[in-house]
Order: C-alpha cells, then sequence, then structure tokens
C-alpha cells in the first residue's frame, strides 16, 4: 500500500540491485524511492516508503520477504510468553532508519508537497505477528482471540503504544500528516471488530492527537462499519474501500466532521486511458469535491501501466466541475496513490 | 465450503487414503463423506461432497489440488482463443460422477434429512479459469474484464449455461436444494459486480427455476449487495457472509420475500462450548426463527476441534425463545453447515 512500486521503472531499477528490506531500512534509498512518484506523477503528496511490519521488527521479530511468498515474520507468537519475549519499545533507537529518511525526504521535497507518514494499526499488526504470514482464513489470530482473548488484549495494547510512539516520533522527524492502516480489519465479525480492533485503532488515533497533524484512518474490509470509525477515531480523514459506492459513503459519513480518501479501484488502472478519466471524473462527481482526496482504493497493482497511473492523476488534477463547485475545487483537489 | 471435511477424524482416515480429487470422483466416496456430518451431528441437512470446479474440469481443464497450495487449474485461460478451446459441456457425460454420487447418497440417506446439491456461480468459475488458482489481487481476471470485456461476457455465458446444466442434472438425479456459490463475488467493486457478476448469477439461478427446487445464492464478500442478489436472482434463501450483522441483513432484505441462511464465523467454534451457546443464542434471537436456516457463514476451519461442531448443532437444534416464538421453532429450525 504505497505510491511507489513496481510499476514505475526507476523504482524496478533500484529493487535490481538491492532486497525490499534493505531499501526500507536504508534511508538514502527510501527517501530516494519515496520522490519517484512525485518527480514522475506529479502526485499531491508523497507518503514515505517504508512497511507497516518495521513496528514488530523494532519489538524483536525477524522479518523477510520473499519473492512470490510475501512478508514472513519467524516465530510468530502464540502464547503469553512469546510475547513476554519482545523487546522494550524504542522507536528513536529501533526505528531510526525510518525517522532518518523522513528528515531527508523532507529536505529533498523542499516543500514541493507534504509528507505523509504511517503506520500499521494494532489488530493489524497483532494479526501479522500471531499468524507470522499473510492468511486467507486468520485461524491462529482468531483462534487466540477466542482461546486466551487476556493474552490478545495484552498485545494489542502493547502494540497500541507503540503505533502511536511510532507515529509521534515520525511527526517529531517532519512529516505532515499520519495515516493508520487497519489492512486485517476484514478479518473480523463485527462483534470481534468492536472489540480487538476498533478500540486499539481509535486509541493509536487519539494518541496522536497532540502532534497536531490531520490523521487518516484506512480499514480496508470494514466499510460495514464507516460510522463507528468515523465516531470512534476521531479521524480527520477516513479513507474508503473500493466495495463501497462513493455516495453511500458520503452519505453515512454526513453527520461527521470527517473528509473521505478514496476509492478507485487500482484494477480500473488495467483499463484504457478514456475509461480512466471518465471513472475519475464520475468519482470526483460523486464524493463532490470538498473534503475529499482524490486516492485509489488500495494499493497501484504492480503489473499497471505507468501511463495509465499518470493518466489517472491528470484527470483529477485536470478535473473540471460542470458547475458551481468549480471555483472550490482550483482550491481543495488532491491526488495522492496510497 | 463444505460439511465434510478435516475437523471431521472420519473423513481424515478417508483422505489418507484417497487425494481429495479421487474423492470427488469416485461416487462411492463421495457419497460416503456426504454422510460422515448427518450422522456424526445430526445436521438437519447434507450437502453433496464436491468441489465447484468440477465445472472447468468437465470443460477440459486440469486440476490439481497440492498440498498447502490449494486447487490449481492448469493453462489457465487469458485469451479468446483460449476460450475456444474448452469443450462442450455435457454435465451427464463428464460428471457422472457427481450424479451417481448424487444417486448413492439418496439411496443411503433414506429420507433422513434433504441433499443439497451445488455449483460454483458463473463469475466465480471465470475467476479461477483465467486467474488458474486462490490469488489475493485477481490480477488477471480484473485486467481481462478491463482489456477484453467482450471476451470475459463471453466465457461468463458460456459458464453460465454449465451451470445451470449442471444444476438442472443434479436435480434430476435427486438433489433436493440448490446453492449457488459466488465465492469470489468480494473481488469486485460494485459497477464491475453489477456487470460481471450479478447478472450471471441471477440468469444461472433463474434458468433453474423450472426444476421447481429452493434455490440458495450465497455471495460471501458482496454483503453490500444483498438487496439486488435477492432482487436479481429471485432466490428462495439468501446466505449472508460473517461480516453482516443478522439485524441488520433483516431490515435490507425486509421487503424481499427471502429466507436468511447464516451466519455464524466459524472462527467462534474455537470458543469454549458455552460460548459458542450463547452466540448461537443471540445469532438465532437476532435473525428470528422464521424464514431462518441457522448456519456458519463460511465453512468450518480444518482445526476446528469436532466437539465444538457439535455444540453448535446441539445448540441451535436446541434452542428456545423466550416467548411467542416457541411453537414456530418446532416447525421451523434447520441446522446446516455450508
Amino acid at each position: 500500500m504505497r505510491q511507489a512500486g513496481r510499476y514505475l521503472p526507476e523504482y524496478r531499477v533500484i529493487r535490481a540491485r538491492h532486497d525490499f528490506l534493505t531499501m526500507v531500512r536504508t534511508p538514502e534509498l527510501a527517501s530516494q524511492v519515496t520522490l519517484q512518484p512525485v518527480d514522475r506523477l506529479g502526485v499531491d503528496a508523497a507518503i514515505i516508503f517504508s512497511d507497516i511490519l518495521v513496528i514488530p521488527m523494532a519489538l524483536g521479530m525477524t522479518l523477510s520477504v520473499e519473492e512470490g511468498v510475501g512478508p514472513v515474520l519467524h516465530r510468530p507468537l502464540r502464547s503469553e510468553r512469546d510475547i513476554g519475549r519482545l523487546r522494550p519499545f524504542d522507536p528513536e533507537g529501533e526505528l531510526s532508519y525510518l525517522l532518518d529518511a523522513i528528515r531527508m525526504t523532507r529536505a529533498a521535497l523542499g516543500g514541493r508537497v507534504p509528507l505523509i507518514g504511517f503506520a500499521g494499526a494494532p489488530w493489524t499488526l497483532a494479526g501479522y505477528m500471531v499468524e507470522g504470514a499473510g492468511t486467507r482464513e486468520w485461524r491462529a489470530i482468531k483462534r487466540l482471540i477466542a482461546e486466551a482473548p487476556a493474552t490478545a488484549h495484552r498485545l494489542l495494547d502493547l502494540l497500541t503504544e507503540a503505533v502511536g510512539r511510532t507515529l509521534v516520533a515520525q511527526a517529531a522527524a517532519g512529516v505532515q500528516v499520519l495515516q493508520i492502516f487497519d489492512s486485517w480489519a476484514g478479518a473480523l465479525a463485527p462483534r470481534d471488530f468492536d472489540r480487538f480492533a476498533l478500540p486499539y485503532l481509535a486509541r493509536a488515533a487519539r494518541s496522536v492527537r497532540a502532534t497536531g497533524l490531520p490523521v487518516i484512518v484506512f480499514a480496508p474490509g470494514a466499510d460495514w462499519a464507516l460510522e463507528s470509525i468515523a465516531k470512534e477515531t476521531g479521524a480527520d480523514v477516513v479513507s474508503i474501500g473500493w466495495h463501497t459506492r462513493p455516495a453511500e459513503a458520503r452519505s453515512r459519513l454526513a453527520s461527521f466532521d470527517v473528509a473521505c480518501q478514496g476509492n478507485f479501484d487500482p484494477a480500473w488502472l488495467y483499463s484504457d486511458p478514456d475509461v480512466i478519466r471518465e471513472r475519475v471524473r464520475e468519482m470526483i462527481a460523486e464524493f463532490g469535491v470538498q473534503g475529499y482526496i482524490a486516492n485509489l482504493g488500495h494499493g497501484v497493482l504492480k503489473d499497471t501501466p505507468v501511463e495509465h497511473v499518470q493518466e489517472f492523476v491528470s484527470a483529477v488534477q485536470g478535473w473540471k466541475s460542470s458547475g458551481s463547485e468549480r471555483s472550490e475545487r482550483s482550491e481543495k483537489s488532491e491526488a495522492g496513490l496510497t
């Protein structure tokens, strides 16, 4: 879930020489890659090149990222004792590579566009740390919450503090917007989401209010919970997944003081440029231009033609309303790609 | 998505001696395994042991099921030409093993409980046939619908006919209920679901009305479309995924003449028996007993303790309403496990 990635030839050049984790942990490389979509596509914001699993690594877990397998956390946590073995969390020490990358990127951007920092939400991090890898059934973490809920809550507590501190440290290092990804929110039925995901997401989001930065939350797969996400997290912006029609998101969030972000299906970027332009037009018309960040509803797919991504950005930036909204647009439109 | 499976010791005994596909294609074994949950758990219906990928096989594709990998369809379809190479569909010939298994199972059941037949929906089958295997991003099929929608529609047309004919053949062989699984419905944004999934699901469902059998449809991951699924398919029963609160499903479907099935999160079967019982009680109270089939919202997870599955069935069958619904209950309650 990032702007930079394999769809960019200049990314592939760097990736051919360094593995993914080296790129994440080398501030020069992370910064360089963060700037690529800004330079190439002219997006209206940059998002720091990193990974949500930097927190489990900082807590002492070993991550490897293998071709075709995805990220794997070794020795996944399965018990109270496993959790007890995690290292005390020290973002300034263990995540100094991330904070250096942020400082470097801010300097390189020279104010061109704002820089977004991010972290995974507690539930999503707990899920990865217990499963050890991507999964379709989430059997290990769901077994843990069923069999040992107190252990799960202990892990979630610990992660909530880590997420908050990571975001605050990123703010201090210079990011101008904070985003929290609860990528595995869709693993949970509503009653479990309300117990194991939402309260921790909300605490993490609220714990960074003192930074004064805008907070974006994204819980893909849990769009059924949009209202409670807006209410409980107090976020400034709620990202909308591509399963939800923009008009529906807007109407359900109408009573909250919250902006929307999203929600173009990344697969639509396979379409012809004129189709892309038409769908962007429809999306913006449906969301309306006020309190709206035009964006994809998920990360760019790696085999997306880069010209098509460019088309998306141009379509957003060139968007013209048919009527009265036109003047607002010039102040408000923003194109980002998560 | 089936009642029989690895959580049953007697299933594992047979599975240790035969691979999954042999079990599917050997009527004696398929029938034997179909009966296991009826004998062991006393569920109120049986669902024939089979796989949604029998249709792609009947169309000439080669399926293998590998441990830890899941089902793989070899030489996935990527072009008009690939589709042209599919064999003409002949359920009585190519799927005779399934029809024989149904006849055998009906005889063995001797009227104890009704037998459910099923098929995958056209969109889901098309997805598997184009991807070749499970996927998290559905890049190949989504690329096809973006780049060559006419080719996708041609494949979907062909599959709609195959699905309808397969279900009609199962009806003729003796099943008493028909279920259609659109397992990959969640791959699509609403506008694509409305073009590539729903119309074909609806045509398949309507094409089997002449059998006179009740039709159940299940489109997990597309619960946002419950109303249009009920309306367009004309199904007798709509299965509700575990992401949707029962009361919400009921209220959204209130204006349709449709029963609900579902929607217990299979992971809740990891919980203690008293928690399972309590959640079953809540679920039934929320759905109400009329026009409701108590069931899981997805397949039983393979590491589920069999006593916990038993607890679910007992809780449903022993369910007592606190008041006036009591007399209705005795006529209406049914416990099934998809």
